[in-house]
């Protein structure tokens, strides 16, 4: 006894040797090819191991294999900039110093640069502080199709056009993922309004969903290499999309092969046999309260947690989705935290500041510029009056999880404030009052929320200065609160609140140089449109909101945004409104939402319906320079099935300064035996001249360009026949016009 | 205008590239020698962020330079387990659950398994759990000196010899720095006693200082490598340790060469100018509070912070200090996390709680055991009593700084009854009431902590079980509360509290076979020792304790841990009380102290005080079986200067089972111009022997062994003249002696 207690004893020693001591094993072995890690990791695991890896263990992180060495993981979000850490099991923050952030702009932002750079350098530099701050996966970026602009969500997503978001959201991932940092692309799918969120049942036909809202996610899985993705808050076909066997499994794992983890959103998770058969690998934010089951804390009972265990421990199901989950989520580790060549991140430097700087001003859109009033000619301005409160309102708090502590926000008003510091006076008016309740009111930089005059004292005093000034710039929009522009509401209606339309209206009689600034993530209405000489989309721009918006005023930055979504005279213009439904009032049962518009979203609606004209075209943005486009060329009247076309087109910078111009390219199909849209975004290039200088623009057409989804076939087609390549500025701007013809 | 801002937009956009755009800085290529890339980063430092890593942002983190993805530095109390991470700035636990750690044996233990084997595989398993836990910094080992039993910190050092606590220091260091995680060796120097830490000046010669206070810093500095280092709370030559010329820059950096980092201990900072001049590296746990001289946190009040920043952009102080205090930092940093060859780590595995379990075992100590009562004889026993609290107490709650949140720890009670399960009833009285109030009263596991009987009745109930029991195991000692074993406080006498004595006794009186385990840190008195036949030296021995005690107590491991501190009878019989000075009362003045007993500490006094007989001597512990010396030899009756001498002995085991022991080897310098010991530990290797089977141990002894500190030289001197090589198996237990002569 005491012997073989011995002998056993010795058995031990030799295989306890700490890990430092030991052989290196091959899932700690950077040298192996992943998969191999992932197999020995795996094989190593027990059945509690396993399931541990699947759920979270705090509000934002999930355990590792503390015995083998194999850390937590560490989701954070974004996607504009990396939240501050919370308590571990709270939603109030921690108290931390080490984790204020620089706020880069929005991404309805980022889409209306048009510039795949600027996303490339969004990405890297959201990654390196994602990666200094230990984040292994960032929960972003969001490419949810641009439905309503009631959507309280819209300003983290890239717009209308499925195109537009796909090209503009594979580099930011890639940049994202340099930093071993996992891209979490969100929220996969169909999740087009805020209100309801949780009990939307979507019923949309199969080429809507694969033509408009699932394009941009396969880029983002198969161009951009997503290393994970969210699920959304809503159902389709009767199954929340945390765990729906249609589109988790059938066409993000199936068709398009996709090998990262599925996240659920936080508290998207509802049933433990759906989210072990139905495609979701990690569950986060579940609110299954209470101990019960043997369960230590709360997370043990998450759906994927002890009830799970107990499933298959009493033998109901098996450990194949099991170990399929936990080899994904071993990849994930693999590809990050246990990556030991990623770089170090860093944070709040200024080549990030510089960076949210230059997204932002390509991304402001210049709308209307009637009399070239702007840019302002500091030369001649004595008195420029501000007015609004979004002059000086943060905007990097609320809105939802993508609220942010950041170390520094420059406000419109200090920006211009700083800009034009000894040339000219800036006086301040704030206009109106808007909501400073709620949780995410924001906070008034340097200004007193409160103000007890009424609406009309406001207007007066805003007047009265308006009145002698060289120049008046009114700042307002939208905001982060309830109901404006934030996670889990949407907006009453097109309008402007706070009765904005009013201080606008006696602003544009009381000065002709009156430039209105808008800043939202959404279109609003325009009541006002013909009144304003000048008209400016601004966004929420982060940090340097100041800043860039300023050098666009001053013409310190030639404007060359584009609007990645259609500004609609009103809301009854949006085919979700007309034709298609929306919900309107809050509901806790199940509510079908029929997507009856199908693919005709967005300018393909307003090309459809050739009378509703748009108050600001999808892809429009003007200059202070002009362009001049010359005529398009193709290289063939024909095009092969597998062939390609080549579209060519000269574009000079005719004015005085240097620009940048977005050339667009749709892709018309005129007849085809199932309905298209009129015409479709297929390619884009933005391109910088110099005052008189020409480039040569060239555009290469594949068969992927003139396919739709034949939903009976269940598979992409192009059909042979007369097609259009169009050359266009804007979605109403058209340029010229090439035909051709597939054979 | 508008074109030079046009040409810098383009010059910063150049620059603006982010980092993991840039070719790699040099700082950032871990292919480059380290000093090359601490000297590069240097290079790119701003005042501002020099001054910001020298200085704690939390609790337990300092900032890195976030801008060029320097990451912060994380500290975490060691040395017995790694510390539940705390709120960002409050002591409160921050509710984590990843944070569970294994508990080791504390370093005494560590100190009495005389195995540098068992202090490599302790630093190893500890630096993996520091490295799982992303921790660069392990606020340990500590190797201050015992010099007196009422220390209430001496359960987290090595013990009262300075060659053992160094040659057990250095393979813990090299272990946890393996992990990329630098050990912070501690308290430097001279923190001998806890009451009045913060306000003791200690006087001390020359001699003791640097033959016995330093030796053991000295070789976790020069054998180990360590990377950091703390500062002691008390004073020396009137200054605080934290920033003291005399034992920081003299001494350790200069004399030593010591090219890592000096942190203080938290709170030990208390001047600007002496912090800048006297050595500290990094200020951390300061109380500096009030938000005064524009500091946005009580951080900036540090005396390293805006402080430091003001002497210096006043010119009253140059930044060369400041410089060099940086580039130790970055060589930490370099060494430490920003160390892409790190390895991961691990946590709770099943090879750490080996590690765990093995330390203990080898440490624990047989005291004595008369008639072999020990091991119990699980055939003839039908029923145990156990008796005592600390048979159930958790030990790894309490103490101070080393308190744990530990997965799991088995107590002495279950560690007994699941070794003795089906075979003996095991009945458990507790005999008395411990002290229950307190910050770290500890949990008694199982247990109410409320009793209210009466001393009487509890004993009543131990005698009463005890007198029909086959074995009777007291299991008592010190505890982790205050005025027990605990930082910041010391005991007050070297007895036992809570009436455990008259338990004992009463206890012998009953039954022939007791057994006294003591659980400490410390010597205690035994006025019962001639009542008990067999008494084990237990220590706090972490998460398996139960499992380690019970497998000494039934013979599966036969004991082998030797003491590391000598057992005095009584107080008096200590140098630092007969002799010297020792505070007693809280005073808030500055508290000078005499060592006036100088090197004579511990058997050193004793071999000098020859008709004080210590209870215990240095280096004492039974086994099992009986261990036969041969005559040691030497290969030379005489040494050279600079040469070498081997002395063999032969061991054999003369019993019947396997076991190990401790070979000690003492030098004698004969006589010598100063006093010196009667003997000093200058060698010792632990064997395992099979029954019946002999080892030779060999001991080289260089001029090193033989030299004393000359003060008047300040030089160690190996004066010429005799000497004997003492052979022994513990300070009182000479069993061979080798005469020679230095020429």
């Amino acid at each position: 006894m005491t012997m073989k207690k011995a002998l056993l004893g010795l058995a031990l020693a030799a295989a306890a040797l700490p890990l430092s001591a030991q052989q290196k094993p091959v899932y700690l072995d950077a040298s192996k090819p992943i998969e191999e890690r992932v197999e020995d990791a795996l094989s190593r695991l027990t059945l509690e191991e396993k399931v541990k890896l699947t759920h979270a263990q705090s509000k934002f992180s999930s355990a590792g294999v503390p015995r083998l060495g194999i850390p937590d993981v560490w989701t954070d979000d974004g996607p504009h900039g990396i939240r501050p850490d919370v308590l571990w099991d709270e939603w109030e923050q921690a108290g931390c110093t080490n984790d204020s952030c620089v706020a880069f702009p929005a991404l309805t932002c980022l889409a209306a640069t048009w510039n795949p750079e600027m996303s490339l350098l969004y990405g890297q530099s959201i990654g390196e502080e994602a990666r200094y701050r230990n984040k292994s996966v960032l929960l972003g970026p969001g490419v949810n199709i641009y439905r309503t602009p009631l959507n309280g969500r819209n300003f983290e997503y890239m717009g209308e056009d499925p195109y537009l978001a796909g090209k503009m959201v594979v580099p930011y991932i890639r940049g994202v993922q340099q930093n071993g940092v996992a891209a979490c692309v969100k929220h996969f799918a169909l999740n087009n309004h805020e209100v309801n969120r949780h009990n939307t049942n979507v019923i949309v036909d199969d080429r809507a969903l694969y033509e408009i809202y699932l394009p941009a996610f396969k880029m983002a899985v198969q161009e951009g290499g997503a290393w994970s993705i969210m699920g959304a808050y809503n159902l389709y076909k009767g199954q929340h999309l945390c765990h729906n066997q249609y589109t988790l499994n059938d066409i993000l794992k199936g068709e398009w092969g996709f090998d990262g983890v599925v996240v659920s959103d936080w508290g998207g998770t509802h049933d433990t046999r759906q989210a072990i058969a139905n495609g979701l690998d990690m569950e986060f934010g579940s609110w299954t309260n209470g101990l019960s089951n043997g369960a230590s804390n709360a997370y043990d009972n998450y759906y994927l947690a002890n009830p799970y265990l107990k499933l298959i421990r009493e033998g109901k199901v098996g450990t194949k989705e099991l170990d399929d989950k936990v080899r994904r989520i071993l990849r994930l580790i693999f590809r990050t935290v246990m990556n030991p060549d990623r770089p170090w991140g860093s944070m709040l430097s200024p080549e990030h500041y510089e960076a949210a700087r230059r997204i932002g001003e390509e991304g402001i859109v210049l709308l209307q510029n009637k009399g070239n009033v702007l840019p302002i000619d500091l030369d001649r301005a004595k008195k420029i009056v501000v007015v609004g409160e979004n002059a000086v309102k943060m905007m990097t708090v609320g809105g939802g999880s993508s609220s942010l502590k950041v170390q520094r926000e420059l406000s419109p008003l200090d920006g211009i404030r700083q800009r034009v510091a000894g040339k000219a006076k800036v006086v301040y008016a704030r206009g109106y009052v808007g909501d400073a309740s709620g949780e995410y009111n924001g906070v008034v930089t340097g200004q007193n929320l409160k103000d007890d005059r009424t609406p009309e004292e406001l207007i007066a005093e805003a007047v009265k200065e308006a009145q002698d000034a060289d120049y008046v710039i009114f700042i307002g929009g939208l905001n982060k609160s309830n109901g404006q522009d934030c996670e889990d509401s949407d907006r009453e209606g097109l309008g402007l609140s706070y009765g904005q339309d009013t201080v606008i209206s006696a602003l544009a009689k009381a000065n002709k140089n009156l430039i209105v600034v808008n800043i939202s993530g959404n279109a609003i209405a325009m009541p006002w449109v013909n009144e304003v000489p000048a008209i400016v989309q601004d966004w929420y721009l982060g940090s340097e909101a100041g800043s860039a918006l300023a050098a666009i005023l001053m013409g310190d930055v030639n404007p060359s945004g584009k609007l990645p979504f259609t500004f609609p005279v009103k809301l009854e213009d949006c085919p979700a409104h007309s034709l298609g439904e929306y919900t309107g009032k809050r509901s806790k049962d199940i509510i079908d939402i029929k997507y009856n518009e199908s693919i005709f979203v967005g300018y393909r609606w307003a090309d459809k319906q050739k009378k509703v004209k748009p108050l600001f075209p999808f892809g429009h943005g003007l200059s202070y320079t002009t362009f001049e486009y010359g005529k398009p060329v193709a290289d063939s009247k024909t095009m092969q099935a597998d062939g390609t076309l080549t579209v060519k087109v000269t574009v000079k910078n005719v004015g005085s300064r240097e620009g940048q111009e977005v050339v667009q390219m749709y892709i018309s199909d005129k007849k085809s035996s199932l309905p298209r849209p009129v015409k479709e975004l297929k390619g884009f290039r933005k391109i910088k001249l110099a005052p008189g200088e020409s480039k040569e623009v060239v555009f290469t057409i594949d068969k992927e360009a003139l396919s739709f989804f034949d939903d009976a076939q269940h598979a992409w087609v192009a059909e042979p026949g007369k097609f259009e390549a169009i050359i266009a500025a804007s979605a109403a701007d058209i340029k010229g016009v090439v035909p051709f013809e597939l054979k």
